[in-house]
């Protein structure tokens, strides 16, 4: 067996948190410290922005149960960035590592990352800076390519069932339109997900809108009314990214972020006021925003695991020689589920996105199919289960209920 | 021993649901089912919107699965009602009573509800029905007075100190004034709760603002600048009722609802625009709105077992003769917590409301007690802990980080 390469190790955090993103962090440096080649375990403070400020945490001399309890702990553990990397910045990356020995380094993100991780490597390769770089996925969105699914996404799925089972039951109780405003600018991953939170046809959400489909306004103001006048009442998840037959967005943007990426907001807001208006219901709404990526307390226990396993699966094929390459996770069964790590070549990666399939979405019900459910329900994990009354009325023995103060 | 009074009884939940509420239908139907003079046992379809139509639910014929499923059920699940009772309905009230046999009305309410379930006893006494009448005290706003506490109102707590914990380790990722409105009209319970998402000096919430005090936008922005300068970030719970020094509520009043109270809404967007505005810094928001009573998948296991406790002794006082009164809950001791429950005449609860103390509100640090953190923790019950990294940062040997793009 050839000699492993030897050096230290960089992780870093990018991007919006998710729920189980530290548990990357830990994968990687569970499995750093099982090598002999591995000498230094730093975590770089605020994505590569502790990489170019040279802010390198010895993740070494922290407290094991500290480690420990990253696994249960939302938000980045080691600060996060929105940086996009442009190429002045690459020079000053290969100068830190070469003045720490840099050998390893993980990039834990999403699609802008990856794009980084591609970028650092082939820098390093120009200067002949020999080391490995591989990029670990995480995203709520889900639209990373190449991955079956990205650790992240099944935590944010179980989130968005959960809080919508639970709605939809306050939603019975006092009857009205609620529209709930799902995270997920472009792909409408999170927003399907929505559709595990539906028991039966009793329940919600009785409406989902995603951004890969078209708004028709007058289409949605149709389908809520049918649901108004067959159920009393009517649910809707929307993504906060669902566009006109312009491509503009329901929503006015607001600001741009320093990706570039339009920040939306008031989806809910806008959908509520105008049923409001036009339909002559009352509508309430729903922006949960950043919980959305950080309701730890209600992880997906197999997202936690996965989030675990693509760190562990980074540091083991870099010290077996790879570079350049995106852990993957590879559905190997869906029932019952199991699913694996992979690698893909981050040149493969790079600038892709993914949607979710159209034809999983059904857009005259405006609800997703049984093919997305089998798809999402074993990534989220269990939704927790509500009791619905039946309802056995007894004989009525007086006459109907005339309100006095609403005689002419 | 004298004969109990014979007959049918009628339970009945209104105003908004809490993640609880159900536990207290599924202690007043356990508890009806170990007393023979109870023969029927109703629930009534939207609080007393089901007596006025006549539209009673026999809960004898429910699966006994599914009302022990309710006990993990958000929502009202008999439904609820936003009526605030007149005369001209209590004369109806009394018809619908009679007709059925009810000896035994149980109102699962808050403020509002308490006074119709006076109303509804003095009414009955007038017309020589006999028949008993409790109050089941409900509300996340843990406004009502005479007891320790509402049943509701520890989950409502865990939940925002849950979800603030958790928003402040995101904050932390990505670093700015996170603004996260707290439901609570007039009373700033809920509110106060974020306190117990404190870890320690390096945790938010940094700042707190209930309705019992008025608000300064000039002292709240030096308080958010000095967060900034201090912590590069602030994490902000606020209450939706915060009003200036002349009384008015900082976010504009959208609607009225039926009980007259007003729709309040855009707190923590109002608060988010000013200070982006005024200090440059850049700021987001969040409005659970209705999530925040209905997460029953983190309900207080205290809360749970005393939603529940209040429904048994309801019936049990209603059996040994007691009528017009509201259920309390007495709290015996701190550590360990032991509450039991008591009863109080409604004539004593009805047109009351009960603030947060104002000394348990540093004003000047805009944070609570300790006091408060002695009441409310053991009601809230444990809050997911997290961990946070020491930060052993490694000596630097580079120069300081230019950055090119940044040069003049």
């Amino acid at each position: 067996m050839a000699d492993k390469l030897r050096g230290n190790l960089v992780v870093a955090q990018s991007g919006g948190p998710t729920a189980v993103i530290n548990n990357s962090v830990v994968g990687v440096v569970d499995e750093a410290f099982r090598h002999a080649c591995i000498e230094e375990v730093y975590g770089s403070f605020r994505g590569i922005g502790g990489i170019l400020e040279e802010n390198l945490m010895d993740l070494r001399q922290e407290d094991p149960r500290t480690i420990r309890g990253l696994r249960s702990t939302p938000g980045a553990a080691l600060g996060s960035i929105r940086l996009k990397v442009k190429d002045h910045h690459l020079p000053r990356m290969v100068e830190v590592f070469k003045a720490h020995n840099v050998r390893y380094f993980f990039y834990i993100g999403g699609n802008d990352s990856q794009i980084t991780s591609d970028d650092v490597k082939n820098l390093a390769a120009q200067e002949g800076w020999e080391m490995r770089v591989i990029g670990i996925p995480k995203t709520i969105d889900n639209d990373l390519p190449e991955t079956d699914h990205c650790p992240g996404f099944g935590s944010a799925a179980r989130y968005t069932a959960t809080t919508i089972r639970e709605l939809d039951r306050d939603n019975h109780s006092l009857p009205y339109v609620y529209v709930v405003e799902v995270m997920g600018r472009d792909a409408g991953w999170m927003t399907a997900s929505a559709q595990l939170a539906k028991v039966d046809e009793r329940t919600g959400p009785h409406i989902i809108l995603l951004p890969e489909s078209v708004f028709d306004a007058q289409r949605f103001l149709d389908a809520v009314q049918n649901d108004v006048d067959r159920y009393g009442r009517c649910v809707i998840a929307v993504s906060e990214g669902i566009k006109d037959a312009k491509g503009n967005p329901v929503a006015a943007a607001e600001k741009v972020d320093a990706f570039g990426n339009r920040q939306l907001g008031g989806v809910s807001q806008t959908l509520a006021e105008n049923i409001e208006e036009r339909l002559g219901v009352s509508a309430r709404w729903t922006k949960a925003a950043a919980i959305q990526r950080c309701a730890t307390h209600i992880a997906s226990p197999t997202d936690v695991e996965e989030a675990y396993m693509v760190g562990l699966a980074a540091v083991r094929a870099a010290v077996d020689g790879e570079t350049g390459k995106m852990v993957t996770l590879v559905r190997e069964s869906d029932t019952p589920y199991r699913c694996t790590t992979g690698l893909v070549d981050l040149a493969k990666v790079r600038g892709r996105t993914r949607d979710v399939p159209i034809e999983w979405y059904n857009a005259q019900e405006m609800e997703m199919t049984e093919e997305f459910i089998k798809y999402v329900a074993p990534l989220a994990g269990p939704i927790p289960e509500v009791a619905i009354l039946e309802g056995h009325f007894a004989a009525k023995l007086c006459a109907p209920w005339q309100d006095p103060s609403k005689k002419k």
